[in-house]
C-alpha cells in the first residue's frame, strides 16, 4: 500500500461508500437498459444493496490520503461489488467472471465522474437523514422553551452589561430564529449538491458512455434514494471543480457559528450555581460532585462548541482544497468530502445530542432571574415621565452609590411611596414598542 | 480618541457611512409620519442625501476598531447629519437646535438597531451595484470564449496528465458554469441579507418606538435605494446574531474558490511562451522586455488570486467574529462589516478588472494547441476498434520509447497507411458520448 | 492603470514603502563600492531617507492588488526616487538623468528580489518598533495588576462553575505568562524573516548582480535600519516560497489568541455593574448614559477582541498565499506583506490602546468579589478534615437547598460555631500545594 | 453515553490516550515518594506500561466530543488502569481496592492538570517519534536529488513565464531549504510544548498536591519518555489557555504551506508525458494504463497536497478553540488536542510517504529538459555584449515571430555563425553572479 498515511481513523468515510453502492446500482440498472445482461446488472444491485447497508463496510480499509480522484476507492468498491455479485451468480471469487469489475461495474463509468457523483449523493443523504432531522430536533426544543419562558422577565444584556428587560422567551426567539434560519440554509444547498457528475467520465465530455446515460442514471439514483437528483447542466465544472462543495460547507459554517453563539450564552446564563449569572438550569447528566451540590458543568455545551470549531476549520480545508481544482480535474476530492461529511455529522449529532442532553431539560431559575432584574437600575428610564429626568437620575445614582436597589432610593429619597413605585416600574412595559 | 488603532486605512468603509445616509433619511421620513416635525425631517432627508452621495465622506475619521456595536460611528453619523440639516435650516452649528443629533436624528433608534441595519443595506447595496454587475460581466465574457473556442479540439489533462481531448470551448464552459452559479449564489444571500434590524432598538424589544415603525423604516429604505429591504422577523436574532453576514461571506468564498481555479487555469494555459503549455495568449496589458518578446506576465490573474486568497481569509475572520455574540448584543460588528464589503468590492473590483484587461482579450494559440494534441499518445484508443487493444498499444509504447508521433509508430509499424490512420483518430469523434 | 481593485484603502501599506527606501539606500552604497558613480548614489541616498521618513507617501497610489512580485511598486519606487535624485543633482524631472530608475536606482536589482527583500526589512521593523514595545507595555500593565490583585481572594471558575478559590492576582499572572509567551514567540519569528532575498535577482540564481553583493546589502540595510539582518542563505526559497512570512502570521494568530482570551475574561469578570459577575470595573473612557450610573461598556476590550477577529482570518489568507508559490517566483507578495503587517501594526496599536484606556484603570471590586467567594458553596471541602465528608456535605446540601450560605448552614445544624467555622473555613490555605 | 457524536472515527487519539499511560505511570512513582503504598504504585506503572503499549486501546472507546475538559477520559484511563492494576495485585475486577481510581491513580491530579498535561505530552512524543525523523527523511531524499541535478541546467520560470536559467538542483535546493526550515521550525516549539500543566489540579493553584510534585512529575516524564519536560512557570495560564498548541499549529500549518508548494511543483514539472512541461518523471507505483504509456499520476503529490489542505484548515480550528478560553479553564481541549495529533501525524506520515514513494524516483527528463532550454528566447541576453542590445532584440523577434529557435534566427539574420553562437551563448555562465 502506497499511502500508509494516518491509519485507520482517516478511512475513506462510510456514507460515501454506501453512495458508490447506490451509484453502481443504479448504473448497472441504466447499463441493462443499453444491453449489459440483465442477470449481471440484477447481481451487481443486490451486490450494491449489501454495500448500501453496511454490511460490506469492512471491505473499504482505505484512507482518504490517496489519489485525489478517489480512484483507487472506485477500484475499490468495483472489486468488493464484482466479487459479491460473483458470488451471488455462483461464480468464482477473483474470477472477474461473470462480472467483471471494469467492464461491467464500472461500465461507462470513470473514477472522475462516480467520485464525484458519490460525493454529491453522499452529502444530500447525509443532509437529509442525519443534519436536517437534528436541526428540526433542536428547533422544535428551542421553540418550546420559548413558549415556556415567554413570560419571565429579565434584564437585558448588551456589551455584557445591564440593559433594559426581555423576556426570557424572546431570548430564545433569537436562537429559535437562527436555527430556522440554518435549516433554510442548508436547504438552499441541497439543489446545486443534487446536481450529479455522472456521464462526464474522465474529462467532462462524456466519452465512452451513451447519450442519456447520464440522465438516466440521475433518475435512478434518485429512485433508489427517494431524493431528488439530477444531471450536472455541465459535467466539466462537474469534476475539475466542487463549488458546489464549498457552498453547502459555507452553509455548515453558518450553522456551527449559530450554535456557538447559542450554546455559549446558554452555558453563561446557567454559570453558578452561586458566582455566575445563575438564570438557568441545566440538566445534571454526569454524576456531580456529592459534596458540591448545584454545580453542573455545561458538557453538552462544552461538546457543541467543540463541533462548531471543528467545522469552522473544516470550511477552511474545505475552501483550500476547492480552490486547487487544476484543467480537467480537482484532484482534492476525498479531503473535500471527508471533511464535508464530518462536518455534516458532527452538526447532526451535535445538536441531537445537545437537544437531548441539554435544552429539553434547561429550566429557568425564575427567583434568581426575578432578583437579577430588580436589583438591576435599568428600571430607572420607568420613572422618568413622572418624576422628570433629573430626579430618575438622582436616584439610580443614590442606589449605584449605595449598594441598593432603585426601589430603596427612591423610597429613601422620599420621591414615591412603595405602591407608586411598584405601579411606575413594570419590567412588562417595556418589552416592545409603543 | 480613545481607538487609535491602524490609523486611516482602517476607516469604517465608504459603503457603510452611505447606509447609514439611507437610513437616517428613511428614519427622518417615517419619523414624520409619527410627528416630527416635516421641516426638520426634511432637512435631515437633505443632509442625509448628501451623505449619500459621499459628499460628506471627509467628515467620517473613525476606524472599524471601536465600539463593538459601532456606537462612536452611529452618534458621528447623527452629529454630522444634525449639523448639516442645522445648516441647511439656517441654525447655528453645534447648536443641537433645530436639529438635535439624538432626539431628531437617532429618533426611536438606537445604535444596537442602526449599526446592523447599515450593514445590511450597505451589503445589498454594494452587492448589487458592484459585485453582480461584474459577475454578470465576467460570465458573458467567458461565454463569448467558450463560443469562439467551441471548434478548437486541444488535449484534455487529469491529474495533470494527457487525457482524452475536449474543444476549448467545453474547457471554457466549465468557467461559465463555475460564474453562473457564482451569481445564483450570491443572489441567494440577498433575501436574508434583506431583513433589517431597525426597530430592535437597545436589546431587540423595540422599546421607545412605535409599532410599525419597523415595517415603514424598512419600505422607506426599499424606496430610497431601489432595492427590496423587509423588516427582520426577529429583532433578537437580527442584533445578537450576525448569521447573514456570515452565510453572505459563505458565498463570497465560494465565488474566490471558483475564480482561484479559474485564473489558475488561464495563466498555466497561457504558460511560455517557449518553455510552458501555450495554449492561449493574454493580452500584454504592461510594456513587456524589448528584448524578449511574447514573454507576457499573467499580472490580472495574479491580481485575482490574490483577492481570491483575502476573501478566503476574510471569511474565517467574518466567522470567527460571528461566533462571538453575547446575549443581546453581537459586538464584532465594524469588523464584520468591514470585511464583508472587502470581500465583496474586491471580487467585484476584480472580476471587472480581470474581464476588461484580461478575457476579453484571451486567444487561442490554435497551432499550438493543434500540434500538442497531435504529440499526444491520448488519441491511441481511437485505433482499438480497428486494429485490436494489443497491437494499439505497440504502436502507443513504441511511439512514447522513440519519441515519436502515435502516427510516425503506427505507419513504420507498418499497420496502417497515412489516410487510414488520419481517418481512424479523429479527436472530433471524442468530444461526447456515442 | 489596469488594476482598478479596491481603491485607496488597498494602497500598499507605508511600511512597505519606507523599506523600499531602506533598500534602495543600501543598494545604492553597495553600487557605490562596486563603481557606481558616488554624488549619484548620494542622491539616491538621500532620496531614500525621504523616501523612509514617510514624506513622499502620497507619491505611491498603487493599490494591493496588482501584479503578484509586486513589480509596478518596485518601478514607482524607482521613478520616485530617480527623479528626486535628479531633483537633488540639479537635473530636469523625468529625463531620467543624470539618475536612471533603472540603471541606477535598481541596478543589480530585480522585482523579484527587491519586494521579498522590502517585505521582509518592514516586517522586522514593524514588529520591532510598534508590536514589541506595545506587548512589553500589555505585559508590565498587566504585572502591575497582578502585583496589585496578589492578596484578593475570589472564587475560581471552571467549566463557568463554581469552582475552588485563586488570587485575583494569580488569575491576571496567567494573562502575564500569556503575554510573556506572546512577546516570546514573535521574537523568535524574527531569525529567519530577517534573512533576505536581495541579490537574488531574477529567479534566485543572482545573475546581474556581483559576487558579494548580497552580504553587503544585508550588512548596509542592518546599518542603516539599527536592526540585524542577514543575506539568505537560499534565494531560490526566497523568491519562490513565502514560509517565513507564514510562520510570522502564526506567531499573530497566536498572539491575537491570547489577546482574545485575555480580552473576554476581562469584558465578563467587569460584566454588570449589577446583574453580572461585577468583579471588576473598567475605567470609563466614553461617556456614558448620566442617568444609568455604573453602566461601562468595556469597549477597548471589543476594539481588541476584533483586533483578534481580524489577525486570525488574515492568517489564513496569508497560508492559502504563501501556499500557492510557482516554480521560481511566489506572485501573491502583495497581499501577504499587507496582511502581515495589518496584523503586526493592529496588535500593536490594539494592545497599545488596551493598555493605556484600559488595562491600567481596571479596579477590584474588592467587596463584591469577597461577597461571591462567601457565598459560594466551594469552601466546603476546609470542612471535610473537621467534621468528615458525610457531615461536610451535609452542610453544603443544605445551603443548597434553602439558599443560604455555607456558614449559616453548618450553624443551622448545629455542627460548628461561629468561631470554628470562620478558623477552618479559609479561603486563604486553598491557594497553593501544601 | 451522553455523546453520541461523530461516532468511532471521533474516537480520542491513540498517541493521547499513550501519555495518559505515561502521566498515570509518572505519578505513581511521585506519589510512592510522597506516602503511596510502593506496591500500588508499582501496579499502577505496570498497568500503564500497557496503556503505553497501546495493547488497553479497545478500552478507550470515548470520542472527542464530550466534555471540553477531557473529564471522562481521565476517568476512563483512571478506571483502566486502575482494573488493570487490581488484576496485578490479585484483586477483584471493579472493586475499587486495592487500587482505587480516583484515591490511587488520580491521586493529586485533576482532570483539568492531566488532559492538558497528556496532551503536550502527546504532542511532543509524536513531533519526535512521527514527524521530525519523516522531515528529515524528505529533507535527505530532496538534498540527494539536489545533488544529482546539481549540473541539469533548466529553463527558470516566474509568473509562470520562461525566465532565465538555473540549474534543476538550484531549484530543488529551494525545497530542500524549505524543509530545512520547517524543521526548525517544528522543533522551536517544541520548549513551550515540553511545560507541563500538572500540578495545576482544577484552578492552577496546586491545592491537593504537594509541593514539588510538579516538578517531579515533569522529571519522572522525562524519564519515562526518554524527552525533556518542564513543569510549567505558570499553571493558571497551563489550564486556562492553550496558546502552545496554537503556536505548535502555526508551524503546522508553516510546513504544510511549505509541502503544497514543493508538491505543486515537482507534479507541474512531470506533467505530460507528452502535452506537458515533462522536465521530471515520477515513479509509477500504480498500474498504469497498459495501452497509454508514461502516464503517471501524480498521485502522492496529490496525497500530500491533500495532507496540507487539512492541516490549514485544523490550524483554523485550533485558533478558534484556543481562543475561547474562560476563566480558570479552556474547555476545547480535545479538540485542540485532536486537530493538532492529526497534523503532526498526517504531515509525518504523508513526508514518509512522499519521500519513499515519490521523491527517492524522481528522474530528471535530461533531453527534455535541455530541448525546452534551448527553444527558449531567454539565452538572448547573452548576444548583448557581442551584437549590441538592438541585434540581440532583432535575433529574438525573428525567432519569435517565426517560431524558430534563436540559433536559427540568429543565423539566418547572418550575424553570427553556428559556432560563434554556441561560444557565446552558454547558459551555464547564467547561473549566479559575476
Amino acid at each position: 500500500m502506497n499511502f500508509d498515511i494516518g491509519g485507520e481513523q482517516e478511512r475513506m468515510p462510510a456514507p460515501l461508500i454506501k453512495a458508490f453502492g447506490v451509484l453502481k446500482k443504479a448504473a448497472a440498472q441504466v447499463n441493462a437498459t443499453y444491453g449489459m445482461d440483465q442477470k449481471v446488472a440484477d447481481a451487481i444491485s443486490q451486490a450494491s444493496d449489501e454495500v448500501i447497508s453496511g454490511k460490506l463496510l469492512d471491505h473499504f480499509p482505505l484512507v482518504v490520503f490517496q489519489t485525489g480522484s478517489g480512484t483507487q476507492t472506485n477500484m475499490n468498491v468495483n472489486e468488493v461489488i464484482s466479487n459479491r455479485a460473483i458470488e451471488i451468480m455462483g461464480g468464482e471469487l477473483g474470477s472477474k467472471t461473470p462480472v467483471h469489475p471494469n467492464d461491467h461495474v464500472n461500465m461507462s463509468q470513470s473514477s472522475n465522474d462516480t467520485f464525484p457523483t458519490a460525493m454529491h449523493v453522499s452529502a444530500v443523504v447525509e443532509i437529509n437523514h442525519t443534519l436536517l432531522p437534528a436541526l428540526h430536533q433542536l428547533h422544535d426544543a428551542l421553540e418550546a422553551k420559548r413558549a415556556e419562558f415567554e413570560s419571565i422577565i429579565k434584564i437585558g444584556r448588551t456589551h455584557l452589561q445591564d440593559a433594559t428587560p426581555l423576556t426570557l422567551g424572546q431570548e430564545f426567539s433569537g436562537y429559535v430564529q437562527q436555527v430556522a434560519n440554518g435549516i433554510k440554509r442548508v436547504e438552499d444547498v441541497i439543489p446545486r449538491l443534487s446536481m450529479l457528475a455522472q456521464g462526464g467520465t474522465a474529462v467532462g465530455t462524456g466519452l465512452n458512455t451513451r447519450k442519456g446515460f447520464d440522465v438516466k442514471v440521475a433518475d435512478a439514483i434518485s429512485e433508489i434514494t427517494g431524493l431528488k437528483f439530477q444531471t450536472a447542466p455541465n459535467k466539466f465544472e462537474a469534476l475539475a471543480a466542487h463549488d458546489a462543495i464549498v457552498e453547502a460547507s459555507g452553509a455548515m459554517n453558518t450553522v456551527a457559528v449559530s450554535l456557538m453563539k447559542i450554546a455559549n450564552d446558554i452555558r453563561y446564563l446557567a454559570s453558578g450555581p452561586r458566582c455566575g449569572l445563575g438564570e438557568l438550569s441545566l440538566p445534571e447528566n454526569e454524576p456531580g460532585s456529592s459534596i458540591m451540590p448545584g454545580k453542573v458543568n455545561p458538557t453538552q455545551c462544552e461538546a457543541l462548541t467543540m463541533v462548531a470549531a471543528q467545522v469552522i476549520g473544516n470550511n477552511t480545508t474545505i475552501s483550500v482544497a476547492g480552490s486547487y481544482g487544476q484543467f480537467e480535474l480537482n484532484v482534492f476530492k476525498p479531503v473535500l468530502i471527508k471533511n464535508l461529511l464530518q462536518s455534516i455529522r458532527l452538526l447532526g449529532d451535535g445538536s441531537r445530542s445537545f437537544t437531548k442532553n441539554c435544552v429539553v431539560g434547561i429550566e429557568a431559575n425564575k427567583e434568581k432571574i426575578n432578583q437579577i432584574l430588580n436589583e438591576s437600575l435599568m428600571l430607572v428610564t420607568c420613572l422618568n415621565s413622572r418624576m422628570g429626568y433629573d430626579n430618575a437620575a438622582k436616584c439610580a445614582k443614590k442606589a449605584h452609590k449605595e449598594g441598593t436597589t432603585l426601589k430603596e432610593a427612591t423610597l429613601s429619597l422620599g420621591l414615591l411611596s412603595s405602591e407608586e413605585f411598584d405601579e411606575l416600574v413594570r419590567p412588562e412595559l417595556m418589552l416592545g414598542p409603543n
